[in-house]
């Protein structure tokens, strides 16, 4: 299957070197021409996967045009405010019989849509699918075994997109609850951002899996409350990406959370990486789509007011404790 | 309230320190009578939680009757393995009105029955509670944050227990699902060889997040098979306890495992540790709960033919990643 990555950041050139060792042909898309030259070059993408070679079959561009032609799939991972630049860009390239499967976490802030309905919104009539769970890039990027989700409501999209993507190590699922896989791997980072605040603020094992369980159950209710379903949170997208998300080093939005914990301005926690955090945009979403949908996210609500309103990170902590005892 | 604790490893060590800053008269049984020494003396207990100090008020002992006098709830808090004989001999020496409170994490390997279950044989009539949920005991000891669960079916003993052990930094939620949170406090501890595995392998994060996932479906449908609730592994006792277990350095279970996936024998493996790995005896009981139940537990019979039949680590990982492709 002809591919097109969309998308040159950490997560598209891991997805475009697991695409390429499975046999297929890839053609990788980034916005930085230099950036381009080195992967074709040198096959390596130094500023957003550092230190990981990538296969010599993938072709980068920094043009759209010829990625895209001919792609029987188009795999799309730009930062979720882009997206509606790209897939606008795409609608008069991209070929009649391809397949769209966006793979990027988050939602577009004014309009609080999710990606795949941006993208069903500026290229209209295309098998369109998305891919989430629990992926580290550079573990996927490294062949480490990763479990994943394809979701696609029309039917034989998801499984199509399955069976290209699978191999012995990167497994997917498939599942037809697009709405729930999108938003439960757009508002685990709302949550990562939590687990990395109490972490800065030395907090123990005990208080980051209370959060997470808390932290399921509110994104579990918002899903539910805007028509997902319960059992997509319970799987890989749900609880399996927000247990990477919190527990894991590599978490970008977990990190911002530890240097807020630490005592550092939410300017200064941004300052000190490449790549984007966007838990820090999805809690303003999270926090409308639940007024929306009259449900309580206390957590999404608290990580509002530290990461825009300035409240002190350890005040938050304390009202997420001491509410009131009750039953499970 | 008079309470009793009865076992003094890590955990019951350190519930009785929370139970004694939280303002109860706390009575410990140790059955080392140097280690009770140890407590009343240098208010420590440096085999099972060196290195916190511990309430000056903890009176302990070696022999039961002192503990037992007057106490209005005991805890008890020794391996599975010694439950029922503690339990006998709580028979005739328990005060009538007591409270008995359940925090052993673990199943009796020949009946597979709970510890609430052992606890009613042994000492019929006495209102019951279950205690567990995400608790690493020196968290607990130094006063970390932490959330747990208190189960119980009669109506108003969970409520009773929950008033007693809460406190600004330890909160307990109440439940009327005793086999589900019991079942889920055992059976994560099999799921938590497995993590160690993994990273004893060398594998990373986003294959223990699928190894999360996939564990806590397994553990869920043996709970529903037996009759217990599928929201109560959603909740603390089940996803947080089973998120601790298998991403904090501070678990047992998955510290044999790590020793495993790195190559030593389980022998090895056990030897370095004064505590008990519960997970290795359970792992023999929750196969023969799923085989009861008529429900799969991929995962669990892969840790008992590691554990118990002399598979290699290696292979058992290999055959949990190449199961079939399908829906989640």
């Amino acid at each position: 299957m002809k591919i097109a990555v969309l998308g040159g950041g950490s997560w598209g050139t891991a997805l475009a070197a697991h695409l390429a060792r499975a046999g297929h042909p890839v053609r990788l898309w980034l916005r930085e021409p230099e950036l381009a030259a080195r992967v074709n070059e040198a096959h390596e993408n130094p500023t957003y996967l550092p230190g990981v070679p990538l296969p010599a079959g993938i072709v980068a561009a920094s043009e759209l045009d010829a990625p895209l032609q001919d792609a029987e799939a188009v795999f799309v991972v730009v930062p979720s405010e882009f997206c509606r630049g790209v897939y606008r860009r795409l609608r008069d390239r991209v070929p009649d019989a391809a397949v769209l499967v966006s793979a990027t976490k988050g939602l577009e802030l004014d309009t609080l849509k999710r990606m795949s309905e941006v993208a069903a919104e500026e290229v209209p009539g295309l098998p369109l699918a998305v891919l989430s769970g629990p992926s580290f890039a550079v573990e996927v990027a490294r062949g480490e075994p990763t479990a994943v989700v394809v979701a696609a409501s029309a039917p034989g999209v998801a499984e199509a997109v399955q069976q290209a993507v699978s191999t012995r190590t990167f497994r997917a699922y498939s599942s037809d609850d697009v709405l729930g896989v999108e938003l439960a791997g757009a508002l685990k980072n709302v949550v990562a951002i939590a687990a990395g605040i109490l972490d800065g603020l030395g907090h123990g094992h005990n208080t980051v899996a209370a959060l997470i369980t808390r932290g399921l159950a509110e994104i579990t209710r918002l899903v539910v409350g805007l028509g997902g379903r319960a059992d997509t949170l319970a799987g890989l997208a749900g609880l399996g990406d927000l247990v990477l998300t919190c527990t894991g080093h590599l978490s970008r939005n977990r990190r911002v959370g530890q240097a807020l914990g630490r005592g550092q301005s939410l300017e200064d926690a941004l300052r000190g990486t490449a790549m984007v955090a966007e838990g820090v945009r999805t809690t303003l979403a999270a926090c409308a789509l639940a007024e929306r949908a009259g449900v309580e996210m206390p957590i999404a609500r608290q990580m509002r007011a530290v990461l825009h309103e300035g409240k002190p990170p350890r005040a938050a902590v304390e009202e997420l404790m001491l509410r009131s005892l009750k039953r499970e």
